[in-house]
């Protein structure tokens, strides 16, 4: 489960029944649709383009609880998604060999079982559920608060996009299949991405993110800060290995006195003239963008021969089947977006319980 | 409150009566004495060199209930430690300034109301009851499963020392003034910090940690995963700005077959050939060492007069007072280790439960 | 969301998609089968007997994830059941009117908008997810622990069976449709509750329920004592007014000396004399029967015309329509050996979790 | 820890160092001071008559955090009381042998270890913490919604005191040391009282508890019903039994035409002309009283030798000695109203979370 009034938990393995969610704690009243939450799936959808994995599913949300005449009632959401790409016998060789840098052979050994059919729960099939809470998050953050999240990809191995987080839009971002911003940095990761595609291998990269009108005063002072929260949604997807807020990683090189954010005065409103804090201060949001940069490795999913072990503990090959993910990129971007609703979305309902 | 099943919450202000934790969740039968937990304080403690803040305080620890006879009972542990060094004189300025990249406007802003003495709860004085309640934890990690946590400066700035995670040592830790095992970068990091000191400002840098023997199989699939739970607890710390697992920001710039870790057989034991999974896959921990990096950025606290705005709403110039703290980082090790013992012995207990 | 190890939330509305349940936490390799959750869920069924409510669903499990090839994955499980008898006609009258002692009021007060066809979310619908997961919880109980939890009528009305709570099987509750294992009495009270179905009418009573073989030590000593989880999932169930265990009210006529169970030895076991104490001392169990009895109040659905209120702020009558449900109480058995079962499922995991 | 929200998690040992809570997620700017605290532990203080135990405390609350200049600071409050009184040569005998009917046999069998000395964390002690935080609930409660929560002694024994719940004033309870507001029933309580505590014997009895100007809307539809989250609250006192709300158990007698509460309109308002809903209705307050009733067994701690079992496992005498306890229930009411308050106020800022 993820959030503590707004509440989320997925469920379902990549072969089997079905994928999907529970929302718990949305506030009653939200005019929500299954088409808005699908047009966010859509976005996720494996096949969409051919940098991103080949598998096919139609990925159809079906809205069984909560709603009533398009608005949510305060009770449980139930959304789902059925499996409908059921080709088990590629993963197979699944069953006997654990995929290197996968979840095969920690699972079996966590649980003493696993559904070897696809990655079973370990699958992206199960940011689905993600992905349609984060849609009715998204809905109510930018009904109340008017608070709007986007991400984007930021770099590709080593190509390096432009792009003014202050400003930059959905539509720039939906641009181009890679869903980076800087058209000419795009071309250039889309033809890499082809390049090692054909080589049956895969890139890694980073997406960045932005939340613009967060309110002041979401977050906690101690364990449960802003960017900690952030941080524990971005580490929990898929093939992330870092995380960073504002000046993340850079602010090493700058000194206290640089780093610093001076306030001034916009108006009346109080304001940093600089963002190095990312929008958040003390584990709360000062009214600044938030800005956060996850990075995510290339992905495991592999054309390759590799070396590994069997569940029976011999040595064995990995071959190459099935098909493979180039680049994860693109598609966690709908992923990284629907975190932070659900973050956010949390967060917002913390504060007004506390300090309405 | 941070843990699901070892479940702490620290509580306290900087100045006012005391700060301290209550630990629930503590298995019973474990020995654990106040002279345990001072040792991992007096890591912590200000004023242990010239090259941190100079706020002296004694940060005696007393064990007020939950352990009888030398053991624990089962019951909630309270560790206390008074607040003696309450020279609020000092902080007479931060009564009416916003202290630039402090929590002082956000916590005015959430609350309409702030301890403004010395930071109040934003004080990095927080972090006592992390770290008393993180001995805690370590002594649990230890006697039921030999798993061993350090943590040590890896950069100072542009300064970048070697240390193998695999073999590191407390004692090469503790045996410098800046906590980096690398003797000869050390003294280079010490000096550097003592220059940026006497100009009264600070610097930043990355604390890396180890957790080696830990068993197969803690954590979580989905949200807990454990370096979600790692990210979290890092990110939670004062002054963190980033954090990475295993091979981290650098993946970017390998290709899947590159970067994925080969399994193979030491004796009958499955292991990796590589880790730059840092550990942990698919969530959960395989076995290998567990390596973790956490970027703080240089210490808001300075000597040097700055920008800032009144709670009045009045710009005006925040002048260099008081005692500043040139480089949190070598107290910041205590705290690393303490929060990553927090997280490993909730997952080892949340892993008991579930899957003895 | 119930439990803090073994997770179940429920979701659904009476009318609309779906009921079910997602049981998170459940340990792996646990046997189950869509079959045994059937069998408890055609128990709680409505329209088993013409004493309950005669709304006709069939009531069908699917089990959509958590499972595989037989065995729990130690992953969430989905268990749905579709909503079919869709007569909302039927309800055509409750849209405007507020039904007496039902939750309309409360609800459309709460969240400014419900669900009106047939309940909506305080539909007794809503406890087939709780039954559903109370299956698996039994199974678990009943594999690691041979535990055994049952329930049964003890009183209708005025009717009082003679139990007892140590020897009945479950063979002698379901012998007749009142679910009453004093043959006699349930004679009786079908008698009595059928004659006040032809009135409109309905009757209310007590359900008492044992649970058997419960080790020692399950329960925590303050809030979360096993007595107050009880009386948390008895009270949690539809029409339920009050709980007790052990010697409950009836204690109050009792002194001290009469009251406290002395110790004794069977064999090298430490056992009571008497169990005044229900099982359960200090919020621990002891090893004994765990005894308690739930109150269900006359069923608010009858058929006679009420004085109301409409939602526009009227006076009015509330006519006699649809179906009415004469007495919970046979259908409220399973309910109450699923929530028991819950409760203690999930202290069994939090047992492990700390005092293994 | 009890609540979701307004968290409260006590502390403490009988002897030893101290009890306490720490009271989390309370809103900024409540005014509280340590002597509205005091008030309400000296209406729970043992001593204070002679139909309660004898033991002798001060019980001195400190607020040591989060309350500054006399306000709330949204951050956690730790009120902490000292023990004094630590005669543990009274309770050496407690260290062999098993006190029947008290937690001492389940805490070692549990833990494998516990502070015999007068009950460790099984003594009322422990409920200095649940009174301490139930101040500041009440306060809140009083403040924000002009929720006002009484208990009172309704029961001892077999003697019945008449009170109407809708009109009873706290200076009604406070008039004599039983705290029951029918003076002259009151009278013959405290004589039988007086006459069991010289036979070295103790009482039980029933304490009913009112909540008036609850707001309409608190409470949630399934798992936390606020009667569900009530009984949770009164059955984790300790000596309590049962549980009831409204017409509880004696609803057992009405069919539903006579128990159903018809609604009707005062002014513009919707109240309901009966209360056998007791003010909650499908798990949300209805505006009307909220009125509980709680049985609380005679208490176990008695001054007659009693057949026991040494730790050892052998058979044995536990002979009268050191101080007994007459009847709880003068000392439970403070307990009530507290463990009522906490329950609301977590309800309260759920529901503005939420459904502001």
């Amino acid at each position: 489960m993820f959030g503590q009034l707004f509440r989320v938990s997925t469920f379902g393995e990549s072969h089997g029944g079905a994928v999907g969610v529970v929302v718990d704690g949305c506030p009653p009243m939200l005019a929500i649709s299954e088409k808005e939450v699908q047009k966010e799936l859509n976005r996720r959808k494996p096949g969409q383009s051919r940098i991103t994995t080949a598998r096919n599913e139609a990925d159809q949300v079906q809205i069984l609880s909560g709603v009533f005449q398009g608005k949510t009632l305060g009770t449980p959401i139930l959304m789902l998604v059925g499996n409908t790409d059921a080709r088990s016998q590629d993963y197979k060789q699944m069953q006997d060999l654990f995929r290197p840098s996968h979840a095969d052979f920690t699972y079996q050994m966590k649980y003493g079982i696993r559904n070897w059919q696809g990655g079973g729960r370990s699958s992206a099939r199960e940011t689905i559920g993600r992905v349609a809470a984060g849609a009715i998050a998204k809905k109510l953050l930018k009904e109340r608060y008017k608070t709007e999240i986007l991400a984007y990809v930021k770099q590709v191995h080593d190509l390096y996009a432009e792009v003014d987080s202050n400003k930059v839009q959905l539509k720039d971002i939906e641009k181009n299949i890679v869903r980076c911003p800087d058209a000419k940095v795009a071309k250039e990761m889309i033809a890499l991405i082809d390049q090692v595609r054909k080589q049956g291998d895969s890139l890694g990269g980073v997406v960045e993110a932005v939340a613009r009108n967060v309110p002041i005063g979401w977050g906690e002072p101690v364990f449960d800060k802003l960017e900690a929260d952030l941080a524990k949604a971005m580490m929990s997807l898929p093939a992330s290995k870092g995380f960073e807020i504002g000046s993340g990683f850079s602010s090493i090189m700058m000194t206290g006195s640089e780093h610093n954010d001076p306030f001034t005065l916009k108006g009346n409103k109080v304001k940093t003239k600089s963002n190095f804090s990312g929008g958040v201060q003390g584990g709360i949001s000062n009214g600044e963008n938030i800005v956060i940069r996850t990075a995510f490795k290339p992905t495991a999913t592999i054309m390759k021969s590799q070396e590994t072990v069997s569940v029976k503990g011999k040595k064995a090959i990995l071959k190459a089947k099935g098909r493979h993910d180039p680049c994860v990129l693109p598609r966690a971007v709908p992923m990284v977006e629907s975190m932070i609703a659900l973050v956010l979305a949390d967060h917002a309902l913390r504060h007004e319980a506390q300090c309405r």
